[in-house]
């Protein structure tokens, strides 16, 4: 299924979701305007929005409130984004230089903060304490897995259960902020805002997965980044962690993470795990978590948006970058 | 009058902040304590937490919210002052070396956004949407006031307006977010609200303004900085700006920014300004701030917090570090 059919429900709402980001460039102060407009420029599928809004559509739903609330996430992807490039000096992101590789890690800092206050200010603005505290959770949850990451970085012994505990905070959380507080704005029944935030939870552990994956069997101009980065960078994701449970006796990952980027380690690394069923075994994992995302719907009423939500599951575990 | 004179009226309730701070390592997830252990351990004099109490005292004053909302103010504080150190590359603060030079850039910018979320998380716990709006425009305030200076930076060209304008949203915002804060939680009327924000916002201006002319005529052991640190950083501030305004020809300043950083013309350009009657002007300048910010206070009840709030002003005037 094709994203726009998916997004059909909230087709306007999402237009209205694209002019208010571009409008933000206008309100930002002079000295902020070029880089928050470079920030901003290329938004994307904007997959976090539309989850928001899919998940109020069919309760007692607010355009103007869902757009403000759904703008905040994004907002919010967008500032941890422009942070974790400049922690990981990144270069290119999305086919495009980052932001701290263009301006400076000093500037990306700032425009980072700025943006995470924006996003702050649009969720204080939807008058609903309860979002308000789960943006701050999220923003909490982020930043320590990223330090975890940090922290981590060329270490092989890690585990699956440590690497889903890390996307969780890192990646389903903001899934999780997302279906939550879409539904919560929407004056959902309890029952059906728990159903969908662990909807979101699965779904972005799942998406994280297969972002994990395209990075050991993407292409480089699909994806907008280099492949193999995750590695190159001594990132460990669940192809790399299966990798070292199947053969823990003379692995290239531990010969590259030993001599931090050795080429020959991460092209035989990168090699074996892309021709082995490993990759396999990381969709079927990412389906697990997808089908346990659409079960979460099953209790919520029939309607469009819930379809969409389902139909999301999908188009997670076929996405090319 | 002692600081500990002035803050009398708050002193088991400081106690109370103290604490909480101390605890919120505990609170952190494991690989953020001893970052957040660093970064919290020397408290010094608490002034925004006070502020936030002293202009919530005389209302209804409900103890645990204050301080939660205190130590949401001082996080605050911190989460900026770790950032701006990250920016500026500072090694040193309040005399210890900074974080970002013990662990690293990236893990300070991660560290920082810890801190500005665990204070985000306080503000939404006082269930009040008003201080939560306010909280997300202190930020963006901040961190444009923090991007301009570095634009500016090696600029001689720069106006006493734009100067308190830059100090404004650097500086007094957060002090107007602690009166403000403090005033509206403790239900005080729509007037005394507005009092003690511009209260908040003179008292800030003063504040940075002997703080900027510490760094010309403070003793480096006293202020846990190098003296000159902001004209050797290509910072304009009162002093400079008073000295360019009075000698625009020929003026070391203006060699010291063309040569970044060049040894004599720093000397010269401090002992110039040092030993000219210009430290007095920005005093009279403070002091004039300082009155204003007192003035503020005069429509509401009399009371000790109003009193401590009075003698703050002044204290601010004198302070050496």
């Amino acid at each position: 299924m094709q994203i726009s059919a998916i997004y059909e429900p909230i087709q306007e709402d999402m237009v209205s979701v694209e002019e208010r980001i571009r409008s933000l460039k206008q309100s930002a102060p002079p000295q902020m305007a070029d880089l928050v407009e470079y920030a901003l420029r290329d938004p994307g599928k904007l997959l976090r929005p539309a989850i928001t809004l899919l998940a109020g559509k069919s309760f007692r739903y607010n355009q103007q409130l869902m757009v403000t609330m759904a703008v905040a996430v994004e907002l919010l992807h967008i500032a941890t984004l422009i942070h974790d490039d400049t922690v990981d000096k990144a270069q290119v992101r999305r086919g495009r230089p980052t932001l701290s590789s263009v301006w400076g890690q000093g500037t990306a800092v700032l425009v980072g903060d700025y943006l995470f206050a924006a996003s702050a200010e649009l969720v204080a603005s939807t008058d609903e304490i309860r979002v308000a505290r789960n943006f701050a959770k999220t923003v909490m949850a982020i930043s320590s897995a990223e330090l975890e990451a940090n922290y981590t970085s060329f270490d092989w012994r890690q585990t699956r259960e440590r690497y889903y505990q890390r996307i969780g905070n890192k990646t389903a959380s903001l899934f999780v902020l997302a279906t939550q507080s879409g539904a919560m704005l929407c004056q959902a029944p309890e029952a059906a805002i728990e159903a969908l935030k662990y909807y979101g939870y699965n779904l972005g552990l799942a998406f994280q997965i297969i972002d994990d994956v395209l990075d050991f069997i993407g292409e480089a101009d699909e994806m907008g980044k280099p492949v193999g980065h995750d590695l190159s960078q001594g990132t460990l994701t669940l192809p790399a962690i299966l990798f070292l449970e199947r053969q823990p006796e003379d692995n290239p990952i531990k010969h590259l993470f030993a001599n931090q980027g050795d080429p020959d380690s991460l092209r035989l690394a990168l090699e074996t795990i892309g021709n082995s069923s490993i990759i396999q075994e990381c969709y079927d994992i990412a389906l697990e978590f997808c089908s346990q995302a659409s079960r979460c719907l099953e209790g919520l009423p029939p309607s469009a948006s819930q379809r969409s939500l389902d139909s999301l599951a999908d188009y997670v575990l076929q996405r090319k970058r």
